[in-house]
């Protein structure tokens, strides 16, 4: 009987312009962390790391509970463990930050108990948990934290998607310090959208998987760009236009709102030199009075187990 | 100077699905054939095969013409060409008749006068004879007719597009005794979609563009269903569900309406035998009360000049 395990689960960035719902990358960090021990009912032992303030130590409302609950349920065993929780992705930036959470959950659980459950079982129970608590069933966000690399989500019921390999680059993504709930961004969407606006989004798409597919980056960024939910969600966040337009004169080669945002990331040539981005981007939320925390990463591997000890 | 070129443009399938003005797959067979010599002005000295009767004679209003024309205006040169128009492509059968004409006679003037246009300036003139005709601007049959293979449009203004060349397989192409203007398939088109409805074809078109580089038939075909504009043209034509179940009952991978239809077409295992597709597809527009012609082929080249004459 295993005694402890840790998983390690990282950040995803949803949509990536026109794939509302459908496209989400992986990031190299940040990650979230579970320690998970056996247990004879869903208890967190413990909350740590950046935002852990925000999250709720109920057992029934926390997405490593929830995940790791679903997760025992589809295998048919009626027992808990015990979760201390290091969160390094801070929720409600539009990072994938629960949906993080809910995979290392579900992973964990099905790894104390050895119930084999498959990818898509996992991906499942961690986007019951994100149903539960961003209020919608979308699966880019868990998808992509549970495989790693860039996902498509092909279809909801039954849940079919592809993963692929993106090529290099580098990611600068810019927080500003401002909360976007997720369950608030879905809110104001619009229920219907002119079928031209639809067909761009579906051509953008198209593309981005092409390019990705190619390795043209170039291709990718210029494909970046959405004309349904973006502009909507972008008219809360301060001076978002600003941003984006700074990024890509600093050299970014395409701009987007993370998820429901607020942060927004640029993708980069793997080769250049990332501190103009940087600057720029955090420059441009300062002009619109917000404060911004800036980092750089990479697309990144899946969830992964850490360590397990018998 | 060349006394004379002949040109050769084939048929395409638009849409493919969930790809409305983005997708399209030029086809081996059938093909439109354009043999132009020197001329001061656009003329059109004769028009030959299935549904010529349908085709204006007159060089404005004529697809050959109209894209000859423009090509010429876009070289600066004051000239036309005289025009021998062979039709293999019947039209308004939704298999892109009308812009495998067009880009037949821009590449044509092209040759003739040694003009010099790029790929995407061919298209450019051929998509501008499609807007006269088909009474609107998109790009998908022509830029297929042009540069064979699978493309994506990613951009309308600018023009943006990107070929792909699709895995082997066998394409079953019904096409039933009605005529489907291309004018009159958009006229009852919805000027907007619930939101819903267009993320799930974002889905399935990013899916199929993935599958495609993949070569995963199986999985083009499952994601080859329009939630937006196929029902609606789909009611116009006498027991369309039917054909698509008794394609896939009989072993078709995929089934979708080509282009504005009436033409309906089924994916195949380029090793599977087609006769069992072509006998159900042709069954169930009988049961339809239709006639229909039905027809084997596979993905193809784009126009090419099959001789010049010094």
């Amino acid at each position: 009987m295993i005694s402890s395990v840790t998983v390690t689960a990282p950040a995803s960035i949803a949509n990536l312009g026109p794939g509302f719902d459908v496209f989400a990358l992986a990031l190299h960090q940040p990650v979230d962390t579970v320690k998970a021990s056996p247990a004879g009912e869903l208890v967190i032992s413990g909350i740590e790391g950046p935002g852990s303030e925000k999250i709720s130590k109920d057992p029934s409302k926390n997405a490593v509970t929830l995940a790791a609950g679903r997760a025992l349920e589809m295998m048919g065993k009626d027992l808990g463990l015990r979760a201390e929780i290091k969160k390094g992705i801070e929720p409600e930036r539009g990072l994938g930050s629960s949906g993080a959470s809910a995979v290392a959950g579900a992973m964990a659980a099905n790894e104390l108990y050895g119930g084999g459950l498959s990818e898509t079982q996992l991906i499942e129970a961690a986007a019951f948990s994100e149903e539960r608590i961003a209020g919608s069933l979308h699966y880019d966000n868990v998808t992509a934290s549970t495989t790693g690399g860039f996902v498509i989500i092909g279809s909801f019921q039954p849940l079919r998607y592809t993963k692929l390999d993106p090529p290099p680059m580098k990611l600068v993504v810019a927080s500003p310090e401002m909360g976007a709930p997720t369950k608030k961004g879905r809110e104001i969407l619009p229920k219907s959208v002119p079928l031209q606006k639809a067909v761009i989004n579906i051509a953008r798409a198209s593309s981005i998987v092409a390019a990705l597919k190619d390795g043209d980056l170039d291709m990718v960024g210029e494909h970046m760009i959405d004309s349904i939910v973006e502009p909507v969600r972008a008219s809360k966040i301060p001076n978002f236009e600003g941003v984006k337009e700074a990024a890509l004169k600093a050299g970014a080669l395409g701009v987007a709102m993370s998820g429901a945002g607020p942060s927004v990331f640029a993708i980069l040539d793997p080769e250049s030199e990332a501190e103009g981005v940087k600057r720029a981007m955090k420059d441009a939320f300062e002009r619109g009075g917000l404060g911004s925390e800036v980092f750089v990463t990479k697309p990144g591997l899946g969830a992964t187990i850490k360590s397990a000890e018998g």
